[in-house]
């Protein structure tokens, strides 16, 4: 092996670029070529690739975003689309690729992988959707933007005495709200992989206020239902002197934490090792503090399991 | 003059605890006693007082929100409201005030000037919409949150070459959009103070991404209508991968920053020393980096000018 | 079991009010009565002990530093010490604690276990030196405040491309070194754990400067040697137009991460129920991803290990 | 006039690149060239020039530090080095300079025009130590990096009661000390323009600790003397379990505040245009809200004067 391509696929998160630097550097230390794709699977077929120096992932580290664009390419899991990927490949002369992304990205992956172009996904998104590892890079990142923001609203809550809806991303999965919720504090946390009883919550309120607690903070994952929706339901049982605020995309960017950067320097690094050993169509995972990887095929069929234990232990450390 | 009361009132802003803070310790150092009066006017009328010490201020210069929380009470408009309060005011033998909130906020001070009463009013909110104050006491801090939150949106928007469409508060005043917006990078700012055509937005869009601009954001105070409503506009003139957030209360909460602290420290001391001075019915100011004060029926007629040349700069450097 | 005492020893770290929060509210749910020991066993030998209500915890989640204040406290390592502190436990009727510090603090609490006072260690210091736990209860949040940091000495190194030793803490552990060297990108990362050649450093930098870097960052662990000393052996292989800074006591404080906010709150209530399983003598753990609990006698004899695959990988990514 | 050239001299400053951004783009909207001088005089004579396109200040204006790097260089008094430096501007053809700098930097300025290359001066320094202005490019990010460390240094002061020593930046000037000392809320402020006496700063502080205070901040400006050598003149009246803190480069890098980018904006603009009304062998101020211009020939003899109020006010609020 001589020459590694890297991409970002899908939704993009904080630590992308720090990842990338890793891929690229490690590479670099054994005496591969790197070849940056920009703009996901489009850009490999529309052939829109460059040679990386050294400096080109300098500083990088501290940036949210990611320095090779991204798109999504519903187009690639054609198998026309694929070939056209390949032929950009060969005329490069690029032998495997690293693809740093959500888990449908690792679908164009494998199909490479299966045409002989060894391929390692790096789980890149802030939602922690993904199967065989307990964290993605990008999820500690959004998790303290939204207990930031959390932090403030709380203030103007308790100046206020309100009640605040916030509503924070994680697609299908609850991680977000979950870890948010515990570390803002939350009174109530409400999330997909747990029923809820909006007259309970209601009644919850009521009694948090009867007390004389001053603010109440009720963090929803968009995967439940969206933050008016949930409003409307309260508004049946009462009158809250209830607020809304969905955080939207301020959770995609922003400077990656430090977790964020060390889980991507570890999982590059990692990818470019397994790339050398010759390992293909496989996902790096982190899983009990340890680097692991698993077949893709195995990801596809897996389940995600966000820690629900933060659900049960917040019922007794918010009342 | 003996005591002095001090409340908070309208909406909360982050430096109204330094406000608070200075006026407690300045009035101490005069030997006169303090009385925190809690939730405003509602709280003056029901008799919710408590007299301050100099620890009651400790260490709550760097906290958003208000120790004295806030509440809107328009029965304070009547004379009944007022006279209930002024009981208190002799209940407790407090001879002047310091009210700490927006214009809304001073009728009420200017009626209890007229009972006898010394009230001095403080500009505190995050929408710099103040007559004869350059800058109000929050709005440097919501400036800052709303800048910060631009700069994470750039970092997802560049990586997907996405138009922002970021909604911002100010209520009818365009400050927040104005100064966040330069601050910002912004390539559009859209306030009630100019007039806007939605066609030539579109048209500038579409040049720079034309041009091969990465992301385009456009800035919008939520006097001139609501994000979902100007995207609905904007898409009539094409298809921008557009997203709108609405930034929302975080807007209102958050640690003071440097100069949020230091001009509620500034307003807080002038306060007391206009009080000790045997001046009320007036409002602080702060026009040229100078302190000053104006009689309170002045701001009631004066209309306050945002700085429009940042309009003007904006669209050279934008482009 | 009916009281619990819970207190903060040697050093503050961010997140002890977090797991205060934590003990304080797990334990009201079980109808536990609970009591705040100030200034730790200095205050416990002094009586210095309140009964905490639901509210006194409220809101602390955000802040650093510890609401029960902190104190060494040697004596108490003599018999007529902690039978002081007994007499106090008898006198409010307390039944067990929860210590929350550094390892030396969990002698106190053995002594104390084995006069018939259950005691359960919980891990709160920002040098993550503490055996059987992958982290302790502050360090992400140092962590963090050292890479923002490093990240704004890099504007400055870059734009006159300098050389920039900066020192960290850690005491003898090279954690918060390595961490925070490898997600802040640092070209050298010095620690107790490895041996270091300042000659070879120096032509490491030498060679980076001639391939053009703009600005080289070394990370010091306080633990190897001072800064100054460090600058001083270094100037003596040329001059590098370096400079030095030594973080210092920034990196003790802060709101504390989301990470370590829901560390401290895992383990706050895991410590609780300990308690009330009748366990005691023993320190809590995060190892794996899973709580974990080990004798005291254990921690004594055990052996802190900092994770130095960062210090390889951190080779191949920095050059 | 066609051609203009920019460059950044003497120490970084956040804000300088919203500077740089804003000079290059409002050059362009007039339709002039605009070339980047890198490494200030030293770049210049050395002819390391290089044309900006509208992408070459893309995204800058979030980032600390220069992008032009910047360097001293005395050789440029010289008339030598001049000369030297007049021979690129004619090889590149550029008619006018605009450089950002501090004060000492005006004088190679001041030359140029003389020599019939006008340029203009903008103030780019954290120390705020420019006559004709009331705040320089960078100065309320500085003060803003040091507020945040006394807060965090707050949280560690309450939890031990110690006192602590905070040495900050601003070379011969008080105007760091004074703002961030007042915003952070410090017991003590000691600058060059006041003079101290450490025994009653010694009593103040024992008898701040005799009334229950938990911490006490002394802020030093660097202008003063050293942090160490303060707290050995502190130590002779008592042992106050002190501890010092140097901030050191950290106040000099960061993304710039909101404050600080729309200064360098509005200044930057300014800049152009009066290089376009033919002027020279001028300084940017902002003084009372207004951009205004003096000769540099009265700035090197005016004196920058800082604003002492804080200073008096800080008296009554601290204690």
């Amino acid at each position: 092996m001589k020459k590694i391509g890297i991409m970002t696929s899908g939704g993009d998160a904080p630590g992308m670029n720090a990842a990338i630097r890793a891929v690229a550097r490690r590479a670099m230390s054994y005496g591969f070529e790197v070849y940056g794709i920009k703009y996901g699977y489009a850009g490999l077929v529309a052939g829109d690739l460059f040679k990386m120096e050294r400096s080109s992932v300098g500083d990088i580290i501290t940036r949210g975003g990611t320095i090779l664009y991204s798109a999504r390419y519903p187009e690639f899991a054609n198998e026309e689309g694929q070939l056209k990927g390949i032929e950009q490949l060969k005329k490069f002369g690029i032998d495997a690729l690293v693809v740093i992304g959500g888990d449908g990205s690792y679908h164009g992956a494998l199909r490479l992988t299966e045409h002989g172009y060894n391929a390692v996904g790096l789980p890149g998104t802030i939602d922690n959707d993904i199967p065989y590892t307990d964290f993605t890079i990008g999820f500690d990142t959004a998790v303290n933007t939204v207990v930031e923001s959390i932090d403030k609203i709380r203030d103007t809550a308790a100046s206020h005495e309100r009640t605040f809806v916030i509503e924070v991303m994680g697609r299908g999965a609850g991680d977000i709200a979950l870890w948010a919720g515990v570390a803002g504090g939350a009174d109530e946390i409400i999330v997909p992989e747990r029923p809820f009883e909006i007259k309970r919550i209601a009644q919850n309120i009521q009694s948090l206020r009867a007390r004389g607690k001053k603010h109440t903070i009720v963090v929803l994952a968009e995967g439940v239902m969206h933050a008016q929706e949930f409003m409307d339901q309260l508004k049946q049982y009462g009158d809250f002197d209830a607020r809304s605020t969905v955080l939207g995309h301020v959770q995609r960017g922003g400077s990656p934490t430090a977790r964020d950067r060390v889980l991507a320097s570890k999982m590059g690094a990692y990818a470019v090792d397994l790339l050398k050993a010759g390992k293909g169509g496989i996902a790096i995972g982190m899983e009990k503090n340890q680097l692991t990887y698993h077949q893709m095929t195995d990801l596809f069929e897996g389940r995600h399991r966000p820690d629900l234990d933060l659900y049960e232990i917040n019922k007794t450390l918010a009342k």
